[in-house]
């Protein structure tokens, strides 16, 4: 791996090949003032090549003169070797880094995405729950003229294969298909129930792929599996469609109770899922009907509404949904643009407020195989928590809120191009250094945008323990509106929507009141069982932050437990994840199966001591800062260290 | 039942209470003129009751002084008593009675329609497809919080039931369904082919109705069977819409192969049938989510044109179908306006041209249980026909043409209100007396009635044995127009439709090849297994002739071969009757299994022999005069009797 160092902050680091300059300088705790969020417009983040050389995309922002000096923009440049980089002091102003000394090498834990997934085939061997097979039938004759079906399945038969499921679709396609490959034929099949469904004919070239979804209240997310290899050749995020009906699960219970919602919230998610669906057959070139088989996982009211199935009841005592599994649907009958026959398998939903995006996260968890003690937590707009081993599993939900999936966030935004995912702030200057998604120009800010960017307020000053901005602070960009203050992360004129990107108290008040009750969660779950955050053996954290969730800022603003940071895992959007791994194990299959049916819920709307952890945890760590020796130790040295900047 | 004595021809005969007196004169062979039907428009049919009296509609054409002497119209009476009637010497004209010689109290066989399904008992025990159980659910609580799927099944493992298949729209229905009745719901299932098919929840009072349907090429024929009784409770029967698109299934499979002609077809098929059961839920007050199941018996091209199936195969060497046996369906799926769940049965076609219409027929004609060498013969568009007993079964088809439903004869017309169903012509005038279905005014004449025209005119004279018009004979009756000679049959002024209703050369000339085919079809049959009629130890007659084919005109005319009509047997629709057996005993679909794969088939269309059989059989009654000793003696006789008469 490359090594960069950085002058005059004599910081080296190492980053993989073609890694962003501006990031790398972010990695090493070195600061260079970027606003535009790595999109080449602002021209801040200049910085000189010492020794080695990068790859630079020439901007006008550089001159010849400056080009030939060394001169590049930090974020339009990769490292391909070894170089030394000099932060030119109009790029720097001022130079602290306060936050230093919490990094390790392991502070970003390990993004355990589903590209990874070929790692983990000897926990999840290759068994897609749909098929192909190639069958050569005998040409009838007048000896042996019996119907084409009765024909494929003595072929079948032959194979191995009885009691096939055949709908009318497939007898219509049947005889063509039969004879316009001179009776050789490849037949999809899907496990349904109660053994195996024909799906359809492969045509010429055609592909076995499968769609894994994730069916968030706020986001949905895909992926395209190719189920010959197991492996993802496309994917796709986008806002659930169901958000102009409700925000949370309750008002979209709600809004569903009256007149024909039911069916337009049923619409409106199977649209969002087409698009998602249509955007990843056009990047794979591949058509719908190559699509044969569908894995989601939601929560238990997003399951229910993808399906068009009523949820009021989920929200009457006593909380019963109209069902824990769903049977193995066809996906013609839910519009969803695939297969007409695809089989459409949804992820248990063992209780009204545990549903199967828990049930799949816990799959790519890997609970089913541990021994230690571990700890999951999920921030959606669900905050969702398991902890358990491979003999056992508690499970509870807290209601967090959108906020880390950009919800209820005036310039919140999911983890797409042009979000804001990492953040610095020069702790003398207040001046930020950002990194959007695909460095483009700043649109709003994502969940890890969101923690960085209260993390280093926090750790800055620039707020206070309950998140209230600290008008005083010496930076035009601290302001007050309306009797409300704000900070803008961006200018409007380096923005991509021409106004600025800001962060306010009530923003800053949603967050807090998100990671109070992830927090009061994880707490409650582990005193449930007179555990403590030390006996944690291991921690996963699934999400939509993006992809750059620091941990040391997560604990920095209490989401989570202080632990040392090798027992945590990331693994990304764990619900996508085990709708994946379903659709291509299985043994996920099974093991879903099975964690619905061994998962105990521990209710938290009904328990006092959540409310009490719950009020105990809105405050920047904690009120209690004993739980966070790590933090205020930090904060104290950090504190200092300004205070040091400022003396010299 | 009521004695009536006819004078002056000293007839007597006895019939059921309440029979119409115009019917009765033609059961005793008593000539009366008749045109109107029976609609009392033409006032012809006066009669004198001499002793006891008739329940009678009065009748403008009856005046005060002729009631008083006892005048009546016929066709406006009913007998209840023993009565002696009068005819009248201007209601008689020529009072020949050529054929009373061939007169049995058999000759109308017994018509076995699905109204005796009660006396089938024994041989169908009760066992419908679909149920309906009633099921008290425990009511959840916050310590029993599972889903209602889950309830619901866990209810019904309790009753035995296990893995029932539940679809989309059930999970719809399913939370209010459970707490509508407050935990007690009543479930409909129906067999599916592996296990059972949950088809929904019973409203309050709702009944478990199923639907029979005989989808033939030229005529649907339908009824609506409550499953809790295995009663009919309403019939209805309508030409298929598809006729527009072709006559028999080779015009249907051409016109099929076009654009999206296929789908049309299915849908113009669908629709007939959906105004079947419409007229029929009118009729019976129901509605159509009653309908939990449907079974379906038709020729194979037409079970493959009612699923949407590309029948094009079956006409091209080796003639394979699409299917056998076709999946049980959703009636949703094809668009039938029934409970969308509804499950949809197709009886099995064996080959290409022996369809699960004779398979239903075979079912209803009762081979699974005979030892007797029986003669099954359905006279639809394709002539269909079995030989055999329970140990082994031979079928063929013969391409009979759509004449005896009243396809290709300019007046002809199927079996419904209007419709000539009895014809008598005076041997000596050659005045018909004619009985209609329903006794309205004609509108044109229907299977039975042409079977009676073609014996009449020949055994009168009017036709010669290969159905050319005696253009000599003395009544207006007899016409040529444009070069073609034609039989009135009634005059415009009497007939419903303002034109007069005719037999002409040309629908002579249709319907002696269809019954030649017939006849040669049922010879080579019998050849086939080196057989003569006279082995044959029951004949069972099936097809929609109309309620009152008599045997004797069928021998007359060459149709069926000359037996003791003490063998034979009516069983009207078999097709029909078949699929409705199905629809209520489990015994019935067993069977309907077993025969089609017992039967074999003997394809007519490339057998040399019968061809020479169909050429011989293209005269009346067939070229070979030794094969009908009766017929030529009983017509040796009433040429005699015509001339004796007119020596008289």
């Amino acid at each position: 791996m490359p090594k960069i160092t950085f002058y005059p902050d004599n910081q080296t680091i190492e980053v993989p090949q073609g890694e962003n300059l501006l990031r790398a300088a972010m990695l090493a705790g070195v600061h260079v003032n970027a606003s535009c969020g790595g999109a080449a417009t602002c021209g801040k983040c200049r910085v000189v090549v010492d020794e080695g050389a990068v790859k630079t995309t020439p901007s006008p922002r550089i001159t010849p003169e400056e080009e030939a000096k060394g001169y590049v923009l930090a974020c339009s440049s990769t490292v391909e070797e070894d170089v030394v980089v000099r932060v030119p002091v109009e790029s720097r102003l001022g130079d602290k880094k306060a936050l230093a000394r919490l990094k390790t090498e392991k502070r970003h834990g390990r993004l355990l995405t589903s590209l990874d997934i070929e790692k983990l085939s000897a926990d999840w061997p290759l068994k897609p729950a749909a098929n192909e097979i190639e069958l050569r039938l005998e040409a009838p004759s007048l000896a042996d003229p019996i119907g084409d079906r009765e024909r494929l399945e003595r072929a079948m038969v032959g194979r191995g294969l009885e009691g096939i499921e055949i709908g009318l679709e497939q007898l219509k396609d049947l005889p063509h298909a039969v004879r316009d490959e001179e009776w050789k034929v490849r037949v999809r099949l899907a496990e349904s129930e109660r053994g195996y469904r024909l799906i359809g004919f492969a045509k010429p070239g055609a592909r076995l792929l499968g769609v894994a979804l994730d069916i968030g209240t706020t986001t949905l997310a895909g992926e395209l599996v190719d189920l010959a290899t197991g492996e993802t050749i496309a994917r796709a995020a986008d806002y659930n469609a169901q958000v102009s009906c409700g925000e949370d699960v309750i008002s979209r219970i709600v809004y569903s109770t009256k007149a024909d919602h039911l069916d337009r919230l049923q619409r409106l998610v199977v649209e969002t899922a087409n698009r998602l669906v249509g955007e990843m057959l056009e990047e794979a070139v591949a058509t719908s009907d190559e699509v044969v088989d569908v894995s989601v996982a939601g929560n238990t009211v997003m399951t229910h509404l993808f399906l068009g199935v009523d949820p009021r009841f989920i929200r009457l005592e006593p909380y019963t949904p109209a069902f824990r599994q769903a049977p193995v649907l066809r996906a013609g009958d839910l519009r969803l643009e695939v297969a007409r026959e695809a089989t459409v398998r949804t992820a248990p939903c063992p209780a009204a407020y545990v549903g199967g995006d828990i049930v799949a996260g816990a799959v790519a968890a890997g609970f089913a195989s541990t021994d230690k003690l571990t700890l999951f937590i999920d921030v959606g707009t669900n905050g969702e928590m398991l902890l358990g081993n491979a003999d056992w599993l508690l499970a509870c939900s807290c209601s967090a809120g959108p906020a880390f999936e950009g919800g209820a966030i005036r310039h919140g935004m999911r983890a797409s191009a042009g979000a804001i995912e990492q953040l610095r702030i020069n702790p003398s200057t207040y001046e930020p250094m950002i990194l959007t998604v695909g460095g483009r120009r700043a649109k709003g800010i994502c969940g890890s945008g969101l923690i960085d960017a209260v993390a280093e307020m926090f750790a800055t000053g620039l707020i206070d323990g309950r998140g209230k901005i600290n008008r005083e602070a010496e930076t035009e960009r601290v302001r007050v509106l309306e009797g409300q203050a704000e900070y803008v992360l961006v200018w409007a004129e380096d923005s991509d929507t021409g106004f600025d990107i800001t962060l306010s108290e009530a923003d800053l008040d949603n967050l807090i009141r998100t990671k109070a009750a992830v927090y009061a969660g994880i707490v409650t779950l582990l005193e449930s069982v007179n555990l403590k955050p030390d006996d944690i053996e291991e921690i996963i954290i699934a999400g939509g932050f993006g992809h750059y969730l620091e941990l040391d800022k997560a604990v920095i603003i209490g989401l989570l437990p202080e632990v040392a940071f090798d027992k945590v895992k990331f693994i990304g959007n764990s619900s996508l994840l085990g709708a994946k791994l379903a659709l291509v194990s299985e043994r996920a299959r099974q093991v879903s199966s099975d964690i619905a049916t061994k998962m105990t819920y521990l209710d938290l709307s009904t328990d006092a001591r959540f409310m009490d952890r719950y009020v105990a945890a809105l405050f920047l760590p904690h009120t209690d800062a004993q739980a966070f020796p790590g933090v205020t130790s930090l904060l104290k040295k950090g504190t200092s260290g300004t205070e040091e900047s400022k003396g010299a």
